[in-house]
């Protein structure tokens, strides 16, 4: 007995066999007496039909009447999903973003949700109902239908679970949860049963991307306990939760993040001078390139390079801009180098054991992967080293930090 | 300059260059100084593909959750048009039934409009923007989305029409207006200028459905001037005015409309008490058959019939029930004659002129063709006929009362 805020993909409703599937899937948690509000994002494909209709007008359509469009999306999967529910003779409730409702800014496209009335979401469970919304909408003081943008329906479905004090908010998706680290790339890796939302958000950001960020943060920041599992296998999923497990014998590491789409520039000989990083990276910023690591040392012998990653598509342009930076600095060169990657292992217990880094960077040498950045935070280590060896350092890591589900057994006896 | 509420069919929005199109033509009238406030219906075919989607979950779709699903369609194309407006360089602004608002009863998929709150659109018009509203939908008084049923959106645009007093409703279709009959049957069928209110109910509910008969209603009640005009070509199509030409010369006849699909019931020898027609007529209705013309005719010799009309589909299963009718009244036989049609001769004129029915029945005589069944109305003569003869009593009438375009230019040289 339970109030639960589930959320079902674009995959999971992607089909009318899929949605009477999900409808079957809530109808035993309510056999089990549990308060189920079940948000539901497009039928897959939906989306990108209705932009591309948007698009046939106008390259860059209004955002106002883009919200209006993209909207009715996650309206018609509600419909059905409650007509599912009702044919099995479960009560069930739809409502609209605008009719919950979810007060938003007016950011159409990318608005963030201010507000939740929960009174008539209230009202339909107290009646026996499932009630159904829909994800990624609301509308802002004026009555404005506002999209939250891409994924929002993972920031609907938390904020949901926040306004009602839900007991679990659970994200259904294709994968069976959070692992150590991508099993396409090492064989054993781990479903992870916890992690702590500081760990989760290191890993979303690093590409292992189960969770929309934006509600991973949400979730850290009312303290809404998030479950992410599977909508087509059994299985309980990962839980992210508020706090380190306080069990010492836990591995300090959660899991092994990469980034294999990124590219390194390096701008060399530049004077070292107050404001020279701001001279460097500015420019290309300013031209709407995220630049993700950055590193500055000055040499011994006074000389002084700039080098930071930047996504592989957008490298060329950056080189561009730095040739002209370059010029204009008197530096040395630009060098670009795309055949790069990133591995960051991550774990909040890195803060209370020492000799993560030098662990890490032991095993990387025993493989003779040259490191060529280092970067470090809090909970987190990632090195830029050769695109090549992606593979082997993942797997050279996961092994030396025993995350693999036969290491961990082997540990725990 | 002048304050307009034009409705576009699924029709003529039912592709982007036809959204293109529309506001194409609705540009025009900003640049001549009216506002424009432009009603949608979805564009063709989506309605139907909501339709299949929620019946393959179910074959009687919970009627609330239809409204939700349905109404997506009209939502869709108004953010659509307001793009292809905006595209042009036209400030427009989108509004659901629920934005506007159009609040309605609550009888889900048959909602009937209650009031219309004109703020928000007056306030649109004053900051100079087209104003796109979705036809069909509306509101209830806890904010659930409700739909008028198909058809919906001539009413929307009546019922706009009488909430901003707009100087003129006008409907665009596939046709260029109301004919005096239907042009496929009579090559030089007129295209009327004006016709009345009553005439038009009449000639829509006999089978020129030009217009959905809820918004001519709508429109007479409310005093709305209403035009019928093509999407696709140029003219003025046909305006609906509320008083009958004064000009004594104008014909007495406005139109001819024909009904194909009718088949024709006679209970004969049923005995002649109080109340017989309604044990004959009364489980034909409670069965959910629609009963149009009806005679009831006394013979000298006291033997009684009743005879009355009913959509051909319908007619055998009409049959079955009055054969257990018939055997309970000891009535001498029920007779089925699916070989019929019905023809009218529709004008408010009727009211003053005399002698229109022996013509109607001189015309008909001359043609050879037996009226099996005459009824009556203040501006409607209607026939019964074997269906063989229809094209040929709709020409030799539309010829008697000169209605066509070289007849009528003749008469007033």
């Amino acid at each position: 007995m339970a109030l639960l805020v589930q959320k079902y993909g674009g995959t999971s409703v992607g089909s009318i066999e899929r949605i009477d599937a999900v409808a079957e899937k809530v109808s035993k948690f309510r056999d089990n007496g549990d308060d189920v509000v079940v948000v539901v994002s497009a039928m897959s494909g939906e989306t990108n039909r209705l932009t591309m209709l948007a698009q046939e007008i106008m390259e860059q359509p209004t955002p106002r009447e883009m919200d209006v469009l993209l909207s009715t999306g996650e309206q018609v999967t509600i419909a059905l999903l409650c007509m599912a529910l009702e044919k099995r003779g479960y009560g069930a409730h739809s409502f609209t973003g605008g009719q919950v409702r979810i007060l938003t800014d007016n950011s159409h496209t990318k608005a963030r949700i201010r507000e939740i009335d929960n009174t008539r979401m209230h009202a339909q469970l107290e009646q026996g109902n499932v009630v159904v919304v829909a994800g990624f909408q609301g509308v802002d003081d004026n009555g404005n239908i506002t999209t939250l943008g891409r994924g929002g329906s993972d920031t609907t479905a938390v904020a949901l679970a926040a306004a009602l004090e839900a007991d679990e908010c659970q994200i259904y998706t294709d994968v069976k949860g959070v692992y150590t680290t991508d099993p396409r790339v090492v064989e054993d890796a781990k479903l992870l049963e916890t992690i702590t939302f500081e760990e989760m958000l290191e890993l979303a950001s690093l590409g292992a991307k189960v969770l929309q960020i934006r509600s991973v943060e949400f979730a850290g920041k009312y303290k809404v306990p998030l479950r992410v599992l599977s909508t087509f296998e059994e299985g309980s999923g990962t839980l992210i939760t508020l706090e380190e497990e306080t069990d010492m014998e836990d591995p300090a590491i959660a899991g092994i993040a990469f980034e294999r789409d990124e590219a390194k520039l390096t701008v060399a000989g530049v004077p070292d001078v107050p404001g020279i990083a701001y001279k460097v990276i500015g420019p290309v910023s300013d031209a709407g390139i995220e630049v993700d690591v950055i590193v500055q040392n000055v040499a011994a012998d006074g000389s002084n390079d700039i080098t930071f990653t930047v996504k592989r598509a957008e490298s060329d342009r950056a080189k561009e801009i730095l040739d002209t930076v370059a010029t204009s600095l008197q530096a040395q060169e630009v060098i670009l180098d795309k055949k790069i990657c990133k591995v960051s292992l991550v774990g909040v217990g890195m803060r209370s054991h020492a000799g993560i880094a030098s662990k890490m960077f032991k095993a990387l040498a025993d493989e003779s992967i040259n490191i060529e950045i280092i970067t470090t935070s809090e909970i987190k280590i990632s090195v830029v080293i050769e695109e090549k060896y992606l593979e082997l350092a993942v797997r050279a890591l996961h092994s030396a930090f025993e995350l693999g589900e036969t290491e961990s057994e082997k540990v725990s006896e």
